[in-house]
């Protein structure tokens, strides 16, 4: 068997030992597994945030990886525990639609409710399953525990509505799903969306109070300091300045909405 | 032998190639060692701090891990550098007081002044013994040298004072020790100290300005928006604010005075 | 062959999935890699930046560790991607400086420019080299591949100029080249500089509206809150405030005069 990756991701941040200590857990159970974070700067509670940076991220892991998933705004009430096969990887997470994204790109083969004692630890807190039922389960499944050990196969689960773009025949109307380091504003609106507009035509691409006509191909392109947009490292849309940041000039962040437009040939 | 555990704490933050260092001068002597960060994002040389975080995060980690913390305002001086065996677990530290809280939980088998050294980096500079003495001896505890080859027993280190509540017939009071990401409010107050005053009786939680007389079981029992008192996840009482952030609420932080009152049933 | 080590420096910061997808390529291509982060919190663009918190970490690093940086303004340009042996380690990072202050410590014994697809993910992106290239290419590097098959030998390479101090008879002018956590301000002044100038004489140090006139040893040898000057932990001269915080205080940054005097001895 090869070396078993976990991967992480939460809104725990780095400030507390939060993470530390799942971390520990994990390494009790695993000692061999290769942890690997994806991020723990998930704002706090923002499940959907969470949820499509984990979508975003799990295919880059390797087969079989761990997904671990924590934004848990629910810890300690009835809300359950799930794990699940998709894509060939593994996901542990609250059933909260944490893993909407993740079920969206690769449709689940299963889906367990997290009950099995045995796979978490012997007392169970009410406000950090994280470590107590979450990281146990992650390291069990990465040290080779069938999925079906870790409790009974549930028939649905939690999802959330990703806000999708909405195409007409001269305009699609997205909205800023994600805004990063660069400050780039990642939309919703995919390649292929855009490309059934476009087919040939010029565009112009829209933001309250911006516009921008150069769609280009990498952020180098543009003029340094220019409004630009181009499709990013997920396929998606998103309005860049270039060797800027494109938050910070226009002041827009989740939820923006952006239209791209078929432009009149002049 | 299992594989070794490293697990850091520091108050280095992420910005600059410190820890990275750490991490390389570990790798280059017990190359299959588990690096595993608890923080490095302790306040700049808030001693207490760390030893606070460093006290709920170890009892985590697998028998036999290696905890490397270092907050060190007086590096380079007289102080010493100390190694320790205490629950199971090893300890490399500036002797400043950082393993109080360790050592308050679990008494320490033995303490050792960091001499020897063959196990620290040839050159030991006067501003970065996390570098050049603590991390080295980390690394040739987890590769198996013994606690003793790394100098003589200490009959006596330092401790920190750790704020204690102060219990009487009618009240708690004690003081927020650490605020987290989400906000919360973490006292000193331990649940069975609380549990002395309120068996069967109805309390009351004051803060400066603010008073909750919910004492709820998660998070979410509590209704969105509304102040709570909860025990956390290393069963301390803190005050919460339900999908919200008490801290900025209340405008408080560390050091603040937390009141249970047993309250008169009316 | 001992475990394979990859070190990690970026300007991606933590907030997004950048780095995390990264580190699922490498462990498909090497599982058995040890991950070590140096920072992703280099400013975004900054490659001088970069280069100089890389210079002062890679020689912590074991022998043959495949240390990856990505700080790439012109990704999906025409710049090019390459892959270096110098000091016994293997580099991989974006043909735009980043490797200057490495290659000045330790001159490269073979430059090669990342050529073969094989060496590559199948498609790589336009805004992403990172994921698509680099982190491949180090990868492989880790797993044995031998530089010269990631494509043909170079002659030449960016380099960026590193400010260096000037010194005269009677004062050496430097600049703050990095800001740490602590608020030290690091110079470009190294040791040996220094020493010319010194020896013997008494000297002070001279920052725009302050002087410090103490050189110590160490931060506590200073009196606490007060300012002072020392050789930080690459032995070049920083100015420090001991206990506090020296950026905030004297409200410097980067790029800050700092000039050393020879003292007319009273």
């Amino acid at each position: 068997m090869p070396r078993p990756v976990i991967a992480l991701l939460s809104d725990f941040g780095t400030h507390d030992h939060y993470v530390g200590v799942m971390r520990g857990v994990m390494l009790d159970i695993c000692p061999d597994a290769a942890l690997a974070d994806i991020t723990h700067e998930i704002q706090p509670q923002d499940v959907l945030g969470g949820a499509l940076e984990l979508g975003a991220a799990f295919k880059y892991f390797p087969a079989a990886t761990v997904l671990l998933a924590v934004v848990d705004p629910g810890v300690g009430s009835a809300r359950r525990g799930i794990a699940a096969e998709a894509g060939g990887r593994f996901f542990v997470a609250p059933d909260n639609g944490l893993l909407t994204a993740v079920f969206k790109d690769a449709p689940p083969a299963r889906v367990v409710e997290l009950k099995e004692p045995r796979y978490a630890l012997p007392d169970v807190s009410r406000t950090f399953e994280g470590r107590d039922r979450f990281a146990p389960a992650a390291a069990w499944l990465a040290r080779g525990v069938d999925l079906a050990a870790l409790g009974p196969e549930l028939p649905s689960w939690q999802l959330l509505a990703i806000p999708e773009p909405v195409a007409t025949d001269d305009r699609i109307v997205g909205e800023v799903l994600r805004v990063d380091r660069f400050g780039n504003l990642v939309t919703n609106i995919d390649r292929q969306t855009f490309d059934r507009l476009a087919h040939g035509s010029a565009t112009e691409v829209r933001a309250p109070g911006h516009s921008a006509t150069q769609i280009v191909a990498n952020y180098s392109e543009a003029d340094t300091g220019s409004l630009c947009a181009l499709f990013g490292s997920t396929e998606h849309l998103e309005i860049a300045v270039s060797g800027g940041n494109a938050a910070e000039r226009l002041r827009l962040g989740r939820g923006a909405q952006i239209t791209v437009m078929r432009r009149h040939q002049d």
